[in-house]
C-alpha cells in the first residue's frame, strides 16, 4: 500500500510537470498562421521534453515495480528525482523561447544530467535495501544505458558552445536510446514468475 | 497493477488538461457584466473542448478496461495520445481568443484529427497484442464511428475557409455522435461474464 | 474498478480546481506588508471557494460510495458537475479582484446554483439506476439541505444588487449549513452493515 | 476505501502545490547566463519549500497509515491542513521575488506555523477518534519535534526583523530536523505486527 502511494504521488507530479510545459505555448493574439511560426522552437522543445518525461515515467514504473519495501531512504531518493524533473519545464521554456541558444542547451543538458544522477541514486537506494541478488540488481546488470547517458550529457553541455546541432543531436539520440522500454527488468520479472 | 498505473497517469494528465483550459478565462478587470462579453467565445471553445476531453476520458476508460497485459507498445501509444490531447488547450485558447477565425478552426480540426489517429493507433496496438478474438477486437467490429470521425475532421479543416459555421457544426456534430458512450465494448464485456 | 476510476478522475479535477485558485493570489512586487492589503478580498474569496469545493469533495465522496454500477449516464452527470465546478476559480477571481462588487456576487451565486443543480442531477441519475429502495434514495429522504441551498442561491443573486452583505451572508450561511458532513448517508450505510 | 480516497485527494493537492511553485521560475527573455542570476533567490525559496512539502507528504503518509476509520472530523482537519499548505506557493514566491526581505520571511514563518498547527489538529483528531492506546498515540509519545517546530517558527517570525539570516537559518534547521522520516510511527507499526 505504501508503494501504491509512492507511485500515485510520483504519477501526479509527473503528470503535472508534463502538462505544465504546454502552458509555455502562449496563445498568439493574431489569428494568422504566421503567428504560429515563432512558436515552432517552443513546440520542438516541448516535444523533446515530453518524450524525456515519458521515458522517465516509463522507467520509473518498471523501477518501482521491483520495490518490495518502501523505506524513508527510497521516499527521499524519489523526491530528489522529482525535484530535478520539476525543473525540466523551466529549462524547456528557456530553450524554446531563445531558439536553442548555446547557453540554454547547456543548462538543459545540466538538468538532464542531474535527473540521470538522481535516477541512479534512486536505483542504488533500492538495490542497497533489497540486496545484490534482488530482481532489480540482477535485471540491471552492467546498466550500460544508465551509465552511457550521463556521459553523453557531459559531452553535450560543452558541445553546445561549439555547435547547437551537436548538442541537440545528442539529446535526441539519448532519447531514442531510451525510447525502447527497459526490457531487462521486464525479462527478469518474467523469469522469476 | 501495471494497468492501474497506466490509468492513474492518464487520468492525471487528462484531469490537468481539462482544468488548465479554464485558465484561459482570464479575469476581467472591470466588474461590469459587459466585461464578460468578450469572454463568450472563449467560454464556448472551452465548452466544446471540455466535451471532447470528456468523451476521450470516457472512451479511454472503456478501452483500457479491455487491456489484459500492458506492454511497452501500449504505454507509448498511450503517451502518444496524451501528447496530442495536451495540445487541445492551446488550440482551444487560440480559437476562443480569435473568435473562431478560419485558421484557428482549421488548426483545431487538425489537432482533433491527430488525437483521433493516436486513439486509433492505441486501439490497434491493444488489439495486436490481445489477438483478433479479444474482447476489444470483437467489440469494435467495423468501428464505424472511429472511422467516420477523422473523415469528418478532414472535411471540416478546409471547410473552415469557406464558412466558419460549417466547420464549427461538424465539430459539434462529431461530439454529439460520441456523447453516447461506447455501448459496443460495454455489451461485449457483459456477454463474456 | 470502474467506480475507482470515476473517483480518481473526479479527485484529480477537484484537486486541480482547488489549487488553481491560489494562483490568483498574485505575488506583490513590493516586500511591504501594505502590498498584501489589496490581496485581502482575493484571499477571502479563495477561502469561501475552498470551503465550497471541500464540501463538494466531501459529499461527492459519500455520494459515489453508494454507487454500485457506473453507467454512461452517471459518468456524464459527473462530468457535468465537474464542468460547473471548474468555473468556480473564474468567478472566485472575478469576485476577489473586484472587491465583491454586486455583479460578481451575482455571477458567483449563479455558478453555485448551477453546481447545486448538477449535483442534484447526479443524485437523481444514481437513484434512477439503483432504485428507490437503494441506500442513496433512503439516505437522502426529503433531502432538505439539497433543496434549500439552490433556493437560497436564487435569493442571493438578486439580493447582491440590494446589498453585497446580504448576498455574501447567504453564501457563508449555506457553506456553514453543509460544513457538517452528510450524516444521513453515513448512518444509512452503517445500518445496512 | 474511504481512506484511499483521502490519500489520493491529498496526494493530488500536494503534487499540484509542489509543482505550481516551479511556475514562479519565470523564463528570462535573454539567453545569457546572467539572466539567471535574479532567479537564484526564487530557486532557493523553491528548494526550501519543496523540502518542506516533501516532509509534509512523507509524514502525512505515515500519519494516515495509522487511521482506521475516516470520520467527517478527520476529513475536515485534513482539508484544513491542505488549505494552509496551499498558501506555501504564494509566500514562497513573495519571499523569492523580494530576496528574502524581513517581511516576507516573517509571513513565510507564519504560514509554516499555521501548517504545523493544522497538522497538530489533524493528529489530535485522529488520536481522539482512535483512543489513547491507538498506534498513533503510542507512536507519538511526547511528540518532541511536533512541539519544538511551532516554537521555533514563533522565534523565527520576529527574528526576521533583526536579521534575515537568523530567521532563514531556523527554517533550514527545522527542515533538517524533520528530513529524517518519522521513525516513531514506523517502529510502532512494526512492533504491532
Amino acid at each position: 500500500m505504501k508503494k501504491g502511494r509512492l507511485e500515485a504521488f510520483s504519477d501526479g507530479v509527473l503528470a503535472i510537470i508534463i502538462t505544465i510545459m504546454v502552458l509555455e505555448l502562449k496563445t498568439p493574439h493574431s489569428a494568422d498562421f504566421s503567428a504560429l511560426i515563432p512558436l515552432i522552437p517552443v513546440f520542438l522543445s516541448y516535444l523533446i521534453s515530453f518524450v524525456y518525461l515519458g521515458i522517465y515515467w516509463n522507467n520509473h514504473h518498471h523501477l518501482i515495480n521491483t520495490v518490495e519495501r518502501v523505506s524513508g531512504g527510497i521516499l527521499w531518493a524519489n523526491l530528489h528525482l522529482l525535484f530535478w524533473l520539476s525543473l525540466i519545464p523551466f529549462v524547456t521554456a528557456w530553450m524554446g523561447e531563445n531558439h536553442f541558444a548555446p547557453q540554454t542547451l547547456a543548462l538543459y543538458g545540466l538538468i538532464l544530467l542531474m535527473c540521470a544522477i538522481a535516477y541512479f541514486i534512486l536505483q542504488r537506494t533500492i538495490i542497497h535495501q533489497h540486496g545484490n541478488n534482488s530482481t532489480l540488481a540482477l535485471a540491471l546488470g552492467t546498466d550500460f544505458k544508465g551509465k552511457l547517458s550521463p556521459l553523453l550529457y557531459l559531452i553535450a553541455i560543452p558541445a553546445a558552445f561549439l555547435s547547437e546541432w551537436i548538442s541537440g543531436a545528442i539529446y535526441v539520440g539519448v532519447a531514442l536510446l531510451w525510447l525502447v522500454p527497459d526490457k531487462r527488468i521486464e525479462k527478469r520479472l518474467k523469469k522469476e514468475e
